[in-house]
């Protein structure tokens, strides 16, 4: 594949995961200048309750803010109908719904079991799109390792997934490795099989975290099995709120320098992008899991990465 | 391939980098945590001029201080003759000599050509073992990835390594990505070659950094070239100095989790390694590199990554 998709999540999954509350003016000018980095495509937050995240109470007035975006595609995650009713009104065509394929973590999430939450995905999408007119997304959580039952078990992963597909040709899958332990050769293998099986009638995308420092090394293995979108968040901010910083999604700008350094197109301006990471890590007092906000600026833009003395 | 070796280098490669400079019996704890940890080689130091490397000019102490410890390899690094006949009177049986690939960056480095640097090291070879007795190692500076010249040519550094390897049958080279900023696939093919074409008249190591976040997944292409022997310092400590902390080595500790999570046994405790990772993120100020050190204990502990809420 000579070009991929970079789908930031920053505004979201890496937002939702900062304690202090981040200013409606700052996160439009966060998804301003990612847009303007050349980022087509961003989950720019999520229409939950503001009691379970504070962080996004606000997010009538920021899409009402940002206005038309030409060329921007913006998702939002929804936790259910009454969001996804919210998501609708306020202009958006594209949605997320999250269901994790560990029962541990679903029931833990959403307090119920996997096949109620596909059942209930099915109901919304025939109240809110009877037409299929939206883009739709399925975030699967716990695609490969669940922070209670570890290791998750392919087959069973399959099964879910195919349930899930059952209901709308044409849904788009995020193989979310939720805790960012999954092993790069279990996230070929799973990629690898999801787009046999499926062929046209599903789209593929990789949601990683960098806990273990295995992120990278998973957007390559899902690339070589086919996968052409990846998500990730400017600064790497976001994930697991006890383990701050360093375990948060990989980091959009790393990325970025990967596909750029393979001579895999991305659409990115890597130096303008950087002036939005610049922004995200300041949103957090802990240090970020960025690695290209560590190095020295001049390097990192240079095309061989030469330039600054080291 | 169901094992591989760890090679620890945080006692040379990662205090070299430290400012500030770390006590004798500091060192020798960390060493002997290190060994009690079952790291079964490790570079303990290098013999260089102490203006050059301050850090290092305790190092006939802390051979002294450390005595025989047994089911240790502990290799030196030296630069020239003169710290090689330092070694020997030392007590060490293996020596690192290390040649750049890159003729700007062993230039920069020695201040001289590659083929003069090569010719030094058959001189010394000569003269300091003629009957072949030590195991030396040759680190392969910016086999992949110069500071100065960028990607560097297969062709070349393939010519290079012949070169040296010509010199003496069962040399250890290291392929050192000194930047770390070399892409896996390139990692991958240098390695696959240099085993194809040299069989069993040489052995190899894989040496990286993780400055642009590559570092698991350049360790996992020369794995799967058929490597298996991986230098990483425990925190991650050291790397280029005008960058710290996230860019210093791979840490030992995310290369020892990553291997008992695929099943290949590396003979390395990792709650005791964790001790010794605890004591080198000590000997620095700047945040490392490590993600083993961010993640909760328990977890990290864990067979299948669960325990400890997240």
């Amino acid at each position: 594949m000579d070009k991929v998709e970079i789908v930031e999540v920053g505004p979201r999954d890496g937002l939702q995961n900062i304690g202090s509350l981040v200013p409606t003016a700052a996160k439009i000018d966060f998804i301003r200048r990612l847009a303007a980095a050349g980022i087509k495509r961003m989950e720019i937050g999520s229409f939950v309750s503001p009691k379970a995240i504070p962080q996004m109470s606000d997010m009538d007035e920021v899409v009402a803010g940002l206005g038309p975006l030409p060329g921007l595609r913006a998702m939002a995650l929804v936790p259910n109908s009454k969001g996804a009713r919210r998501a609708v009104a306020a202009g958006l065509t594209e949605l997320i719904f999250v269901i994790s394929m560990s029962e541990a973590h679903n029931m833990s999430n959403v307090r119920r079991p996997v096949e109620a939450s596909i059942e209930d995905f099915r109901l919304t999408l025939a109240e809110i799109d009877p037409d299929k007119r939206l883009h739709i997304r399925v975030g699967l959580a716990t695609t490969f390792h669940c922070p209670f039952d570890g290791v998750m078990d392919e087959e069973q992963v399959l099964r879910t997934i195919h349930k899930i597909a059952r209901l709308r040709d044409g849904l788009e899958f995020a193989l979310s490795d939720t805790t960012g332990m999954a092993l790069p050769g279990h996230v070929g293998r799973v990629a690898r099989r999801c787009i046999a099986e499926f062929g046209d009638t599903a789209s593929w995308a990789f949601h990683g975290h960098d806990t273990a420092g295995f992120g990278i090394a998973n957007v390559l293995a899902a690339f070589e099995a086919g996968v052409a979108c990846f998500d990730s968040s400017a600064a790497g901010i976001g994930g697991c709120p006890f383990a701050p910083g360093a375990t948060g999604n990989i980091a959009t700008e790393d990325l970025a320098y990967l596909f750029a350094r393979m001579g895999v197109a991305t659409g990115i301006d890597l130096a303008k992008l950087m002036d939005a990471a610049d922004l995200a890590a300041s949103f957090s007092d802990t240090p970020t899991g960025s690695h290209a906000l560590a190095m020295p600026r001049a390097r990192l833009l240079s095309p061989n990465g030469v330039a600054a003395a080291c």
